[in-house]
């Protein structure tokens, strides 16, 4: 504690405060995915929107936590990391976004049941990153985040696997093939964005040490 | 302007001419592709085969600042940023001649009328970017510049969704539509590559400032 | 030789060890992709699964690279060299990871015999990559590497565009088409990866000297 004491100031709690709400954007995002998922064809343009207000306020935080990078002397951790950690999470809502953008862009005449898993998936990383981003401040005590991203993951990438063997089986013809790989993909690029955020505290964390 | 004379010397004005000359590159680019678009299929490969000489030239440029960023020992802004600037450059014109390459390799059938909305908002994007290259010295003057790349941004967003629609209505079959998708995603990118440009332009003039 | 001594430590010989038994992975890489394309589609998931053993030893040199890199107080080159070029020698065994998943995955009726000159350049490709790592100590010594790889990496893009032709030339459904695209795209993409190798290789070159 006196350690830590010692180590922060004020002016840290900016950036550990603006991770956290970076974070939590995602769980904003995925419980869209949800909802969209789960929602008729007609009320889907709606739900995007909402992702669209989401993915603007997390674009904000992005900006302010690479002005407050600029501006501050003293940052909490090396310049890069935290410019790495900024852009890695902005990449979560970035393709949150797309995901939910090409569901209403294609209009699917369904999603295959394959894809609530997905989403399901992505709900819970979002949950542990956002949890995880609230204790920034001890990166070494983290590790249980991720390898729990990593897990979701591993199991995101086997639920894709499935979706792409579904997809393929002849069920589908190409053009609704082609809009529902797009989407699947998409949904997978959150899952292994989510991995890279993790990998990345997963750096700061080993640094710090 | 004493301020000016104080803090740049001739050695910098290498740089300065090297990213005026890269953006350059892509004023040539987007008027090879509104020819591009414009022209009779059997044309089309001599008009790649200039983009690709455009191509060379842009990489000629983007080694020549990579080579002076390590052989000089005072640059007028941080390295990275000069890396960073001269790699998002180099990667418009990546993307416009793929672009030119997917209409020769995959042979539409047609182009859709979209498509010239989607190559103008291109050429303009490329003037205001090769305009503002050539005032790089005062990046904190460039505002309207990076302001005016995202509405045209904006502006091909829309215009790529409106595509994408017509793409998915129903009037092109499979392998037609998997030609032109990929056509319209590739310049897709190219203005999302602008984007970028003006977005390190952007954080580069928050840090001079 | 003099300057050799002078200049490396033994804490050094440990990076080019790493950066030799990263390159090593591409070749077993690069031979199971030769056997995966010759293959029946039955035998073709034991081969994906050797591949991604192949891959897995690939991440964990990736990691003991990047640990050497947070715990070593000099290192023979600049850190953010080092993290390049772990990162792009990773990016290749990525790529042939993919590739060889999207074969088991997509199961394509038959694979065009031009994807044989497909992966055998990329066996080549890995061979003077691997043989240049070794020589990694003396960076300027490399310069056939690097003409030899982009040489190598044009004579894929030119049987890449061959294949494109192939499937687009109507003797494909579209179903078959997305897969078979795909894949190629994604050895293409190996190829690139093995490029984009050769160009940090020689701007550490360029910076060395």
């Amino acid at each position: 504690m006196a350690r830590l004491l010692g180590r922060f100031t004020p002016r840290d709690d900016r950036f550990y405060d603006l991770f956290a709400r970076s974070a939590q954007t995602h769980v904003t995002g995925a419980r869209l995915l949800c909802r969209l998922v789960a929602a008729a064809p007609d009320d889907r343009p709606a739900i995007a929107q909402e992702m669209r207000a989401a993915e603007h306020a997390g674009d904000e935080v992005t900006h302010e936590i690479l002005r407050a990078v600029n501006s501050t002397f003293v940052t909490p951790f090396d310049r890069s990391d935290i410019y790495d950690l900024a852009s890695r999470l902005d990449d979560v809502m970035d393709h949150m976004d797309a995901a939910a953008d090409l569901v209403v862009l294609y209009r699917p005449r369904e999603l295959p049941p394959e894809v609530s898993q997905q989403v399901d998936l992505l709900e819970r990383a979002a949950y542990v990153t956002a949890e995880a981003m609230g204790r920034l401040r001890s990166p070494g005590d983290l590790s249980e985040y991720w390898i729990e991203v990593n897990r979701l993951e591993n199991e995101a990438d086997q639920s894709y696997r499935r979706l792409m063997a579904t997809l393929f089986s002849g069920m589908y013809d190409a053009i609704e093939l082609l809009k529902l790989k797009d989407v699947v993909e998409e949904l997978e690029d959150c899952a292994d964005a989510f991995e890279r955020v993790a990998h990345t505290v997963e750096s700061i964390a080993v640094k710090e040490s």
